[in-house]
């Protein structure tokens, strides 16, 4: 009998209730700031969560992420006043049109958010030599934003929101939660239910910024060469305007 | 009558087909390099894959990806040809006796697959100073590779493999492309059908390394302080448990 951890899985496209699923998980992830309730989170949706992030794809499989769990008040009062700190210094980035809308966003969810989450990477995890690390020193870092992307998309699925709070010191941060020499914060992520889901990104609906049209972002064998595939644009146009209208995971999965 | 743009989508957790879902495909994604098949790639799987990539999060909303698709035979000999200069030199700065291991190992598909995707980061998209990445420069890379993720995903979904080459020299990877200045390489991957997915990563198959226990890598409030949270800790290891037996997405969504 063939060992079962050895032979290939199908290599069929799931079906369309499967792919209809993932879809929506990534359409309907939103970064949330403002919207968490203080609910505790149950440990079975929270290990689920943490073995997704475990799941990621790592440069020479070398897994260099550690997930901090924060829960003390105290902890996260001082990682909210790093926030606050550099929050401070952002502001005065912006031009004056801009300052006050930005002094008006809500930007994190520190202290209402149940749970706190630092997902770091040890970058001497693997020793000095990795596996596809030789050429560019950050893969080791993209595999834990790799792992984050898989923990957030597995949190939208359980109806957790998570906020990706950048606006921070890292090297303070890192000295307030002990981390070792060699081990780095990469994202720091509010968790937590939530009063319900934003329709679109708070900085669009804001003005801030528009969704960008893909078919701009897409080009053929070379930087500027577009249009070299017209059924692919057709496709890429309608599917954009069809997710801007809800349609897409009715109407564009077949 | 309410926008329904504006109006927030229901907080509660999705059923257990839809999470059951989202699970296998995170735990069955591979990263494929020898089982690309010449089959070319439908525009609409394509498209769908491009549009779960946009839809990733990014730092201010900056969205400062973009996609080239390589086709072209003579553009991926050439990025074969920096692939197989990097790789020699990555051979030699391994120990000797893991030195042929790593030299028979198939890194990537660069030919074999029918397309590539270079996915770039446009470090200038939205000026200067950008919401979130005031304190942490590194911020819109990660948005590119948040968008690789998503894609990723998709391609899993859509019964596409997927393979990451690392083992390059970017700015080499730049100059074949056309990059403009201020435009750098993120990602480059190998995209097409495949014979299968592997049950196992290809790394941990060979033995070259292990799935690290989830357990040890997570700490409560502090670096190093584990096992604060003996439930959580119980369904850690029971979870990745049956995730290696393939019990876990039958038994452990409750």
């Amino acid at each position: 009998m063939a060992d079962p951890t050895c032979a290939l899985a199908a290599p069929d496209a799931f079906d369309t209730a499967t792919r209809e699923a993932v879809y929506r998980t990534i359409l309907t992830r939103r970064d949330t700031r403002g919207d968490f309730l203080p609910d505790p989170v149950a440990p079975e949706r929270l290990s689920r969560v943490l073995l997704a992030a475990h799941h990621a794809p790592s440069v020479g499989f070398m897994q260099p992420w550690d997930f901090l769990l924060l829960r003390d008040p105290g902890t996260r009062r001082q990682v909210h006043d790093l926030f606050a700190k550099a929050n401070a210094e952002a502001a005065l980035m912006f031009e004056a049109e801009r300052r006050e809308t930005y002094r008006g966003l809500k930007l994190e969810g520190i202290l209402e958010a149940p749970l706190n989450i630092c997902v770091t990477c040890d970058r001497g995890r693997a020793g000095p030599v990795v596996i596809g690390r030789t050429h560019i020193p950050m893969m080791d870092l993209f595999s834990s934003v790799c792992a984050v992307q898989n923990l957030w998309l597995a949190a939208r699925a359980e109806g957790l929101g998570v906020g990706w709070v950048s606006i921070l010191d890292n090297a303070a941060l890192a000295a307030a939660l002990g981390l070792p020499k060699g081990v780095v914060p990469v994202a720091y992520l509010c968790l937590g239910h939530v009063r319900g889901f934003h329709r679109r990104p708070e900085l669009e609906a804001a003005g801030w910024r528009r969704r960008l049209p893909i078919i701009d972002h897409v080009h053929h064998d070379r930087w500027g060469n577009a249009g070299a595939d017209m059924h692919l644009a057709e496709r890429l146009d309608t599917d954009q305007a069809a997710i801007e209208t809800g349609r897409f995971l009715v109407e564009r999965l077949d």
